[in-house]
């Protein structure tokens, strides 16, 4: 038996695994990026060697890192400029706020800040989509932080400048460069069917197929756009998609609102995935998707936050409780969607939903340690009857004390360990300055 | 002038006043439970004497402390015990749990919790509906937490053995004590109409007139109630308690989640207000109430949590939260619901439902010194646009950092000053142990 690297003991260890195994005294051991033991604190603590660092768990919960499967995170440079408006004027000031101020420089800005909230948060993986994906990668890369990005298809050239028929050989570069990358997972993120033309989603599509990796857009996230699309294209966002060949099992759409009965069944059938991110579709006003149709219909369901601009913050305990609550008390029925079944949703299921299963979204040996550390020795997670109810209903951000990512302590009792807080926050308020007054 | 005994200087100063006044550096000065000046830093910087103890706000955020119109603290012993379930068998088992553990020793238990919890999410003023509520009073009397509460009138003598016949006798006794209290508001808590006789209902609303206090009680929360009532009386909850004579400026109604236009209507022109709790609401799969509908109708609304069996926290932040997106989406409606609209439904609105807009809801001088402090300079609270924005939409309980209540510092950076929340903890996780073997 190789001895542990680290070792995190006497956590009540919440493993995600196929049997959703709880263990009360438990240990994970680690080696380099992988989990190579879990267990009862007196079995796995046979893996101490003498250079293995001990994380005592004491009073801690134990668990994979959450997955965010939508978000936009760099628009944290943006988080409130926009609030309480329709979804056009919203849009309109948002995108000229983007078109003025995103520039590499300032999307590395808004990329540390966004994953300096998202480690805070206990979030782990994130499936972003933004421009520049290759400054938020390189960002990723230096804070350890588990990002799923790649290119972006938008048939305007701003804000990065791209004309549409070079973004094929643009995304091209990326996902060759990223491939064989251990941290940052490549997919191509065309916007929608409503800013990206067949042409376009096409070559998108040609992309995902040559790497094999996954793709992303938005779908039927408003009654505008399922209108928009049905009249320009005589169909609606996800038939569209349907048949460009788009909707497969590597697919994961964000948002579906506004989806009928037949094409849930349609998702389900190409065994595609729904990011949820109901906090935004609350807030925007683009309603109140049918979570639970989805999910009885065999739809592979995820959380996600969106972006800062109309979420407005990255935090997955937030979506957590609101999808768990907001369907019970829309259809007035308290026993759809069970705590246990939103906790699987941000981290066995979501792996699976990203093809990434095999690597992370359990705490089992073999995997890799995306593991975060919960502190429950405080008043508002007192008592504790049910773990999985904790979860979902009580616990927050904040009380997320230590976090690692394949391996890597990227957050040490609060403590962010390797991204520079406090310069990228002095940096962004500057920049914000400018961004109030444009 | 009087040199303050108290100043918080260098703070962004959200006053809550009738201009909705924000100082950008600016400060607050205290003697004694009193605010005696607000304003600029510079000027209110006059105020300071010998003794006066500075309290630097630099990068924080100093606002009114949050008001819970409507909560169940000490059932925090409970908290988790019985998710996801049908509100039947959910009321089952919290009862059966209520009757066998519920005793003084262990109610003081559940508020020292309770009002620990709320101190440390900023929370200064909470409506409590609790049994033995001098037993809450006695522990927010130690701690410096402002509580409202009173007797309770519930049909069966359980689980405070107090018979019916008995309720008024002793509520009378409560409600002299706290009389002239400063810190303990008195009321009057009638559980509902389909769990106290009309004869008590109208014994409670005789002691509310005799002490000029003002009473809570739950109405139309759900269908089953309205239905049970209805068919009970001949009409709604609410028509049956205004027919009681019960609908006045000084009554409280918590949840009203069924309420057709025509009783909107009657609150409205009672004054009689309302205290939303979505997160109850929603959880227990109660439904949406009218909340936008019943604002524009004239109707004055504040947010609750509700207890924390069913909310499971006693987060007003997440209240708040919920409040403003919930109904934007659930209408298809961003614009519903303003976030400036959402804080003031926590504080000087709040303030004036409670009857207590001459002491608290906002910071001006002559008003009582129940103020929070919020520290800005963190990842998800930057960039900063629009301060009520962020606090409805970015903020979350723990970013308070320093809670005074009546001028009495009662957390500073984090640290409970007046609770010991250690021993809280662990004497409250001995006892759930019986409560969930039970």
């Amino acid at each position: 038996m190789q001895p542990a690297d680290k070792l995190i003991l006497h956590g009540l260890v919440v493993t995600m695994d196929d049997q959703l195994t709880l263990i009360d005294d438990g240990a994970v051991a680690i080696v380099g990026a992988k989990i190579t033991a879990v267990g009862a604190t007196n079995e796995v603590s046979g893996f101490i060697g003498p250079t293995t660092e001990i994380i005592d768990a004491t009073g801690q919960l134990v668990m994979p890192g959450l997955i965010n499967a939508h978000t936009h995170a760099a628009d944290a440079l943006f988080r409130g400029l926009v609030d309480d408006l329709a979804l056009e004027p919203w849009l309109e000031r948002l995108w000229v706020a983007e078109r003025k101020f995103l520039r590499p420089d300032t999307v590395r800005l808004g990329a540390q800040l966004a994953q300096a909230e998202m480690i805070r948060s206990g979030t782990t993986t994130a499936l972003d989509m933004f421009w520049f994906p290759e400054v938020s990668a390189q960002v990723a890369k230096e804070a350890g932080f588990r990002l799923m990005t790649g290119p972006v298809y938008f048939d305007l050239a701003e804000p990065d400048n791209i004309p549409v028929e070079q973004r094929t050989a643009r995304g091209r570069e990326f996902l060759q460069e990223y491939q064989r990358d251990q941290l940052i997972v490549s997919c191509v993120t065309p916007h929608s069917t409503y800013t990206v033309s067949p042409q376009y989603l096409r070559e998108a599509q040609a992309l995902v197929d040559e790497f094999g990796v996954l793709l992303t857009t938005h779908v039927s996230e408003t009654t505008t756009e399922v209108a928009t699309v049905s009249q320009r294209y005589g169909q609606s966002p996800p038939r569209h998609l349907d048949q460009l060949g788009m909707l497969t099992s590597r697919t994961v759409l964000a948002h579906c609102v506004h989806l009928p009965d037949d094409e849930i069944n349609l998702l389900a059938k190409r065994q595609t995935a729904v990011a949820h991110c109901p906090m935004s579709n609350l807030k925007l006003g683009s309603g109140v998707a049918p979570l639970p149709k989805m999910r009885q219909s065999g739809v592979q369901t995820t959380l996600g936050t969106d972006g800062p601009v109309s979420s407005n913050d990255l935090d997955m305990w937030a979506a957590m409780r609101l999808a768990a609550v907001l369907h019970k008390g829309v259809q007035q029925n308290p026993t759809l969607l069970s705590a246990q079944e939103v906790v699987k949703m941000v981290t066995c299921d979501a792996a699976e939903a990203l093809g990434l299963s095999d690597k992370i979204g359990s705490l089992v040996a073999g995997k890799e340690a995306d593991i975060i550390l919960i502190d429950l020795n405080r008043p508002h997670l007192v008592p504790r009857y049910d773990v999985y109810s904790h979860l979902v209903y009580a616990v927050g951000r904040d009380d997320v004390a230590t976090v690692l990512i394949r391996g890597r302590m990227v957050m040490q009792q609060r403590r962010l360990l390797t991204i520079d807080q406090t310069s990228a926050i002095a940096a962004v308020q500057e920049l914000a300055q400018q961004i109030a007054s444009c």
